[in-house]
Formats: C-alpha cells, structure tokens, sequence
C-alpha cells in the first residue's frame, strides 16, 4: 500500500465532502474523537468531534456552496501521522478568496482519519 | 522521559524564541528541513526553513516586539509525532488580537523538532 496515495486520497475526501456538503462523507473523513480540532477561517479553534461536526452541519444548512481549486498540495508521512499543507482557493461567490489550509490525519486500522484542519484566508500584501 | 512534557517544553521555547526575538533559538525549535512549513496569521504559507527562517529574520528585526499569553492548550501525541492546538492571546500594541495555533513536532534522537506552524487570527462574532 502507497501510505502517501492513500492520504492523498484521504484528503481528497475531505474537499469532496464539503464541495457535496455532506455531513455522512464529512463524518468518514474525520477521527469523530475528542481530540480533534478544527479552525475554519477567522473562527476559533472547535475542539472534539461534537463541534467539528456541528460547524459542517451549520455551514452544509446554509445558503453557500463551497467550491475548491487546490494547489501547491505537500505531502509529508511521519509514520502514522501524515498532514497536507495546500492552498484552497475558492470559487463562486467567494471566488479570489485563497485559503491556507493545513490537515493532519492519522492512521490507524490501515485508514487515514483527519485529526486537525486548519485553514487562514491568506491577505495580499498590502491588505 | 515523559514526552507529553517534553513536547510541552518544546513548544514553550517555540514562544520564547519569538518573545525574545531570538533567531538563535527559533532555529534550535524548528526541523530546519525543507518540508517545515509555517503560515502567519493572514500570510500565504512558508515552505520550507530558508522561507520560514527569513520570515523570522524579518519579524525580529522589525520594531514590533510580541508577548503572549497562551490558553486552552491541547496536546496530542501520536507515536514521533505530536502536536499542540492552543491560543495566542497577544499582549502589548497588539493587545486583544486572539491567534489560534497549530503546532506540529516530531521526535527524533530524543528531540522535538517543530515541522508546521499555522497561525490565524480570530475574528470575534459580528467582525
């Protein structure tokens, strides 16, 4: 098995999930445990899967669809742990927006879980 | 040896590079590798140690020196890698900025290295 590909996959997994705003996919993509953190773009950190999941379910309930080009994807294993450092950029009504993103996962059961995402809307110089 | 505590410790000189605006001692903190990366609040992120270095190069030489009060930290550890979810509450001219922060060590030779840093400042409800 290709660990990288596989968390490649993983994350991959996770844009999709928001792209379709589907809680179900989302909730596969994630560890589901107390100690994952989520900090979407100027909120707080949410700490443990009950508010990871409420932020999906709030942001999937509402008006806005969310859509990504991702770029400048690295990939680094640790051997368990893996994380992707990416830029988001969005498109439709936030298009021009470029988000930094950083997800950690683990592996455990021959599976990558998402254990940290991370994201920052990146200012232009200038800003 | 506790690495829970170690880890700890690790990130605390992480904070005390940057009060002291110590290059020194920030690059004794980080991997120095190329797969290190490091997004300030608001910046595109930095790839690899010769960015994420000059990023700090510039910090510390300019006029603005950073205090931080650190609060709500989590520490997970995962096998050589380990990471913190905290907040930076900054103190001084940019007194009641609150940073969320996400820290990625891994470990090796007995050390804690910092490989990611993502900051990103959070915008109280309503902002």
């Amino acid at each position: 098995v290709d660990q990288s590909a596989e968390l490649v996959a993983a994350n991959a997994r996770y844009y999709q999930a928001f792209e379709a705003a589907d809680l179900d996919a989302m909730s596969e993509v994630w560890e589901r445990t107390a100690r994952v953190t989520c900090t979407h773009p100027g909120w707080a950190t949410l700490r443990g899967w009950a508010q990871v999941s409420a932020s999906y379910f709030a942001l999937f309930s509402g008006p806005v669809r969310t859509q990504f080009v991702l770029t400048g994807q690295q990939v680094v294993l640790n051997g368990a742990t893996g994380w992707l450092s990416l830029d988001e950029n969005l498109l439709g009504e936030q298009a021009g927006v470029a988000v930094a993103a950083l997800n950690v996962f683990v592996r455990d059961g021959g599976r990558w879980s998402l254990v940290c995402h991370h994201g920052s809307v990146v200012h232009a110089a200038g800003d």
